[in-house]
C-alpha cells in the first residue's frame, strides 16, 4: 500500500469550508485505491497573523518539509493587508520548495456553460504555464520620500536565466505530451524594456531544442484578447509570474467559472513538496455561509494524486466531478445555478467515487 | 471657422491602410461642420529606423509640438525589436508631451457580435482609463552575467505620487460624468509587494475626495475574468500603465474585436498635443492587403475632435459609424464577417457623414 504524508492548510475564508470537502473525496478516493493518506493538520491563517504577529510559526516551512505534499485552500482576509499574507505564508513556500512550475488547466468541463458564444466541452482544453518563482512577484524594491507628495514607489522584477528557462523547458516538455505540441508565449516586450525582450530570447533558444513543437508568442494585452475571441488556438500557455497569474484567472472565466479551477504550484524535480490549492481565493464576501464550490479544491486533490504517481486515483477523482456535474439531479453550488451546500456537492462528488 | 493642425504619423502595416481613411472621414466631417484641419505629415516609421538607425528625428518632438493634435495609425513592425521602435516614437511622444491618461472606451457596438453569450449594445459599456507615463513601462534596469548561464535581468517598475495620482483623479471626474459614478481599481498587491499596495493607498485618499461616487478594486486576475463574466458591471475601471493595457485590449475582445477600439492619449492640461491611435497595432500578418478594418482609426478621430471642443462632429462620426455597422448592405471587412476592404469601409462611413 502506497502512503502518503499530506500537510492541510485550509487557511483562511472559504479555504476552511472547501478544504474538508477535498479531504472527503480524498479518502472516499483512498479507500477504494489502497492508499495511505495521512494528514497533518495546520491551522495557519490570517487569525493566527492577528494572534502571533506571523502567517506560520518560524519553522513553519520545516514543518512542511517532512510531508510528500501540501493541499492548501486560500489565504488572506480583509484585516490583514494582503501582502503581508500572502508573502507570510503562500509566496514563502512556493519559493522555499522550488514550486516553480504552477500548473494551471483550462478545460471547460462538461455540465458548465462557458459565457462564451457557442462553446461546448472541448473547444476549449489547454494549459497555463506560469513561472513560480521570480519575475515580477519580488519585495526587492521601496520608497522614497515617503508620506509627502513626492513619494516614489521601485518595484523590482528580476528574471534569471535560470529561472525562465526552467520554466519554459517545463512547458515544452509538458506539449511533447499534448496532441498538437504547440507553445505559446506570452511576452510584451514592446512595453518593458529589460524584462520581456530577455524573455522572448530565452524562449527562441529553448524552442530551438524542441524542432517538432510549433511555437507562436504574444502581447499579453492581445493574448488576454485572444483567449476570449479564440481559446480553441491554445495547448500550451507559457507566461511569467504575473502573467500568467493573470491568463490562469482569465482562462477559467472563460470556461464559466473560477470555482472549479484547480492548480499545482510543483517542484518538478520532487526534492520538495508540491502544493495543490484551487484558483479562486477565500472569498470574503461569502465566506461563513457554507456555499462556496468545492471543486476547485477537489480537481486540486486530483492533481495532487496525479502528481504523487497515483494517476489512476487522479483520473477517478475527475470522471466524479464530471459524472456529478452532468447528473439531472446534481446538488450543485449557488455560482453552477443551484442551491446546494458547499457540503452537499462534496458528498455527491464523494459519493460517486 | 476653427482651425486646428494635426500631425499625421500613420507609422508601420496596417497604420498606412487605416490612416487615409480617418483623414477620409475627418475631411467629410470637417466640411460639413465648418472646421479647418491642416495636417503635417510624418513618415516616421520602422522603415525610418532600418535607414536612419532612428525612429524619428532628433528634433521629431519639437516638430510635433506646434500641433494640436496627432494622430496616429501603429508603430512597430518584424525587424526592428518592438522595444526599440515602441521607445524610438510612441513612448516618447507620450511622455514628452505628457500625455499621463490613455483613456479607451469598451462599448458594444450595434451591428458587432459579442463573443460573450447574450450580450447586446448597452451591455457593455465603460471606459478604462490607464495611467500612461510611468509605472511598469520603464527603461531603467538591466543585465548582469550577460551572455552566460548567471544572467540575470533587473526591470524596474516606478509610481510616483504625482503620477498615480493624477491618473486616479482623471477616472473619478470621469465618473462624475457617468450615470453610474463608479470607479473599479485595478490592483495585484498581493503579489506585487511594494508598488500596488501604494497603488491601492493613494486610490483611498483620492476615493475620499470624492464622496459621491462608489468604488471597488479587483486584483488584475480577477478583474481580467470579470471582464468576462460580469462586464456590466464597470463603469471607469482605473490601471496602471501595464494592467490598463492588457485590460483595454481585453475590453475591446469581450465586444467583439480589437479592430474598432480608439485610445485617446491626453494631457488633460492641454499644455501639449494629446495622440489619438487605435487601440491594434500594426498587424504585420494582414499588412498590405488592404482588408484592414479602419473604424479604430475613425473612432479615435471622433476621439480626437471631441478633445479639440468638436463634440458635434465627434458625435457625427459615432452615428456614421454605427448606422455603417447596422446598415443592411454595409461593406464590411474580413475581421466582421464581409468582403469589403479597407477603403470601401472608410468611404461608406465618409458618405454616411
Ligand atoms: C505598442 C505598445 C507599446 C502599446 C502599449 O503597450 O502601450 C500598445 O499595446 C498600446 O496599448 O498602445
Ligand atoms: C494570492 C495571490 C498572491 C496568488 C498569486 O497571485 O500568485 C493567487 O492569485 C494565485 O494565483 O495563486
Amino acid at each position: 500500500m502506497n502512503k502518503y504524508r499530506i500537510a492541510v492548510i485550509p487557511g483562511d475564508g472559504i479555504g476552511k469550508e472547501v478544504v474538508p470537502e477535498g479531504l472527503k473525496v480524498l479518502n472516499a478516493i483512498a479507500a477504494k485505491f489502497n492508499i495511505e493518506l495521512s494528514y497533518n493538520h495546520f491551522d495557519w491563517s490570517c487569525e493566527t497573523y492577528k494572534k502571533t504577529g506571523r502567517m506560520m510559526p518560524e519553522d513553519g516551512l520545516e514543518q512542511l518539509r517532512e510531508n510528500d505534499a501540501i493541499f492548501l485552500g486560500a489565504v488572506g482576509f480583509p484585516g490583514v493587508p494582503d501582502h503581508l499574507s500572502l508573502w507570510g505564508l503562500l509566496i514563502p513556500i512556493r519559493r522555499e520548495f522550488e514550486q516553480y512550475i504552477n500548473l494551471r488547466p483550462v478545460r471547460l468541463l462538461p455540465g458548465i456553460t462557458s459565457p462564451l458564444r457557442d462553446k461546448v466541452p472541448g473547444d476549449i482544453d489547454f494549459w497555463v504555464v506560469r513561472e513560480n518563482c521570480e519575475g515580477e512577484y519580488s519585495q526587492i524594491g521601496g520608497m522614497i520620500h515617503q508620506g509627502t507628495e513626492h513619494e516614489a514607489v521601485v518595484q523590482e522584477s528580476i528574471f534569471t536565466r535560470y529561472g525562465t528557462d526552467r520554466a519554459i523547458r517545463y512547458a515544452f516538455e509538458l506539449a511533447k505530451t499534448t496532441d498538437k505540441n504547440h507553445v505559446t508565449s506570452a511576452t510584451k516586450s514592446n512595453g518593458l524594456f529589460h524584462s520581456m525582450p530577455f524573455w522572448d530570447k530565452r524562449f527562441a533558444t529553448i524552442a530551438s531544442e524542441y524542432p517538432d513543437s510549433e511555437t507562436d508568442q504574444y502581447h499579453i494585452d492581445i493574448l488576454a484578447a485572444q483567449f476570449v475571441m479564440n481559446p480553441e488556438r491554445f495547448d500550451v500557455v507559457v507566461a511569467s509570474n504575473l502573467f500568467g497569474d493573470i491568463l490562469s484567472d482569465l482562462g477559467p472565466g472563460v470556461t464559466g467559472t473560477i470555482a472549479v479551477a484547480p492548480s499545482a504550484n510543483i517542484n518538478p524535480e520532487r526534492k520538495h513538496p508540491s502544493m495543490f490549492e484551487p484558483v479562486h481565493g477565500s472569498a470574503p464576501d461569502i465566506a461563513g455561509l457554507g456555499i462556496a464550490n468545492p471543486i476547485g479544491q477537489i480537481w486540486s486533490a486530483a492533481m495532487m494524486l496525479e502528481h504523487l504517481g497515483e494517476k489512476a486515483a487522479g483520473a477517478a477523482i475527475m470522471q466524479a466531478i464530471e459524472a456529478v456535474l452532468t447528473a439531472t439531479d446534481a446538488p450543485l453550488t449557488p455560482d453552477l445555478g443551484g442551491r446546494a451546500s458547499t457540503c452537499d456537492l462534496g458528498d455527491a462528488i464523494a459519493a460517486q467515487v
